[in-house]
């Protein structure tokens, strides 16, 4: 007998067959009629299957009839048609085998919403959630996604130390890393902490960014990417700042800044088209949900050439606008978030590729313009997202780096 | 004009095609007959494009005729059959771009091998060269494998923390990570460490696992794998002990300890053909340069059905074996690595799972076995290699666990 995932037991073409299943109970209601209407699900979808369990199951009483949200279940019968609202199939239970009760009264996860900050008390049940569940589809959408279009434009995965000496010129507040006794750091003679007593013999950090590693690996290898953890001691409490993320660096021999925009726009192309089509009933679950406009942003970038416009000619846009922003525009500043969203949203009204940045306000390893001014930097904005990917051309003149 | 790699331009289906590529010379020499061979190579595979330049290109003098190991440069041409040995094809060159130099009286890598202690000292240029070039094409052929065949198999990816609190029933030595100044840490009055002031505000640490948190996953989504950095703080300097090492757990709800042996089975199959068949001729690199019985141990993992043993017929075999250990053999002791190699190398003289283990020796949420000795864990061993996957089928009764 086939064991079937419920995403593929809800599949037309699963309709005939006799399979199991496995999952867990999300509720159960029984029928006047003497039989039950059991929803289970296993992750691989967010639907549910419905499974009909009729009253002459030799386990009927004892068990079905005390299942409950939560309970770990074995299902054997046969995919059938389904009239239900929602669902092409459903299951006619031949038998069932319980694996794991879940006490109705302790059990927390009930039919209703729960907010996230009560989610929090509960992490080890938050992923049987609906939306715990399609974060984890999505986001394993996505890493696919990533893998697949690096891998299929011929660029090597490498991974770059985590534990590490350097600071990738100061992108963040960096941790600490000691096998010391906190209490009771060594010290030399002088009263400083004696690192040679510490495991790495030498100050050590989580790292901040693979990129001096991924561009030692590009000057040999050609194209690489890395996709890994990365973290950040900053103390900000937004929806942007983490202390530990994952983040995708690429980098690209022999390429110039437009070659790194062709590479951005289809990357995020790529992903987004991926989400939207391997993962459609989550994204709409999301946008039911959590943001009407998801949807929306999302076909936007798929749909759209991204706009290219230089760092000037969008402080110009900005200047010409007749908007009053909060931070004031000037040609030599960083442009802030208010002004990043005007331009994708009330202007271009789709995503936008900046370039071409003062020199000021930008790393000394970016390529300087004939103007002198200005580097090959860029960075990908997209409306209701902000900037996405930022980028840039390296300085290969050995003399303007000296 | 098609941008080709070296790997494409080195099939006989690019020959008669117009191109440029882009790469870093590893020797330069000049004919009699008035034109220069370059060796180009640009990370795609492990040889080298053999390019030929003739005087008549208007830099043959001024930068052709300068090109030494190292430069970087692209190059224009047609690509030709080549009667050349080890080559289907060879360029002919139409105009060539110098990038970068590379000045020969300083840039250390030259045409003879060198030591990995010398390569330790130029850490930059390392993948450059051919061992590390293969290292590299092999390690992102086998994590290409690693998500395909998860993905395959309708496995989801997680990422799992590696800053935690938890030391995960004590799998190692763990790394703390702290943003104290580690030469003035916050004391309470009492004199313990005040880790409220510390950045998570309780002791943390780099993860030696992310089984927990992929158990959870496992335990609502159905299938899940981890594949990300874990870091152990023990100090033994040996070719099997990292700080700092990438593993993958897979977590699957549902699964006995058999099913677990075919996953593990399968997915070492998977891997090692995927390295021999998609990096074949880094693989025969290994083989003549390193260790000459690499390809056949990972044929034989390939083509041989794994011999599965219990742990109680293996002490049985290796005490009627004859031989003389250097740690004895009995039932209930951890085997040995030179037990893993007889029974492996000697013995089955192929990959070999051993399961149902001394309860004694393993950590307690291994399903107890009816006689009450043994669990359900399973170690794989592979010729020349150990114990490469161990795994077990859970205790899910609640009153064992108890």
């Amino acid at each position: 007998m086939e064991k079937l995932t419920i995403a593929a037991a809800r599949q037309e073409s699963a309709i005939g067959q006799q399979a199991s299943i496995d999952g867990w109970i999300r509720t159960r209601r029984d029928s006047k009629g003497g039989f039950s209407f059991l929803e289970v699900n296993d992750g691989s979808c967010l639907a549910n299957l419905q499974v009909i369990v009729d009253a002459n199951i030799e386990n009927y009483e004892s068990e079905v009839k005390q299942l409950t949200a939560g309970c770990s279940v074995s299902i054997r019968g046969e995919i059938k048609p389904s009239g239900g609202k929602g669902q092409t199939t459903e299951m006619h239970a031949a038998s069932l085998t319980v694996h794991g009760w879940a006490d109705p009264a302790t059990y927390p996860l009930q039919k209703k919403r729960h907010s996230f900050e009560k989610l929090r008390e509960w992490a080890h049940l938050r992923p049987r959630t609906n939306s715990f569940g399609a974060v984890a589809r999505v986001r394993n959408c996505i890493c696919r996604s990533i893998h697949g279009f690096f891998q299929d434009e011929g660029f090597l995965y490498v991974h770059t130390p985590v534990i590490t000496a350097s600071d990738c010129e100061g992108a963040g507040e960096m941790f600490k890393v000691t096998t010391f006794d906190l209490k009771n750091v060594a010290r030399t003679d002088a009263g400083e902490v004696d690192f040679s007593q510490d495991f790495f013999d030498r100050p050590s950090y989580l790292t901040v960014s693979g990129q001096l590693e991924a561009e030692i690996y590009a000057t040999a290898l050609g194209k690489v990417y890395t996709f890994g953890p990365t973290f950040r001691a900053e103390n900000s409490n937004t929806s942007r700042h983490l202390a530990e993320f994952w983040m995708i660096e690429p980098e690209m021999a022999f390429y110039d800044l437009n070659d790194n925009m062709d590479l951005a726009e289809s990357f995020l192309k790529r992903l987004c088209g991926d989400a939207l089509s391997q993962c459609s009933e989550d994204m709409q679950f999301f946008n039911d949900r959590v943001d009407d406009t998801v949807l929306t942003t999302l076909q936007g970038v798929v749909d759209s050439q991204f706009q290219r416009v230089t760092y000037t000619e969008a402080v110009d846009i900005l200047e010409k606008s007749g908007v009053t922003f909060d931070f004031s525009v000037s040609w030599g500043a960083d442009l802030q978030s208010e002004h990043e969203r005007f331009l994708t949203e009330q202007h271009f009204k789709g995503p936008v590729i900046l370039y071409d940045y003062p020199r000021t306000i930008k790393p000394f390893y970016m390529r300087v313009n004939d103007d002198e001014k200005t580097v090959r930097a860029m960075d990908v904005l997209v409306p209701r997202v902000g900037e996405i990917v930022g980028g840039s051309q390296r300085e290969e003149r050995l003399d303007i780096l000296e």
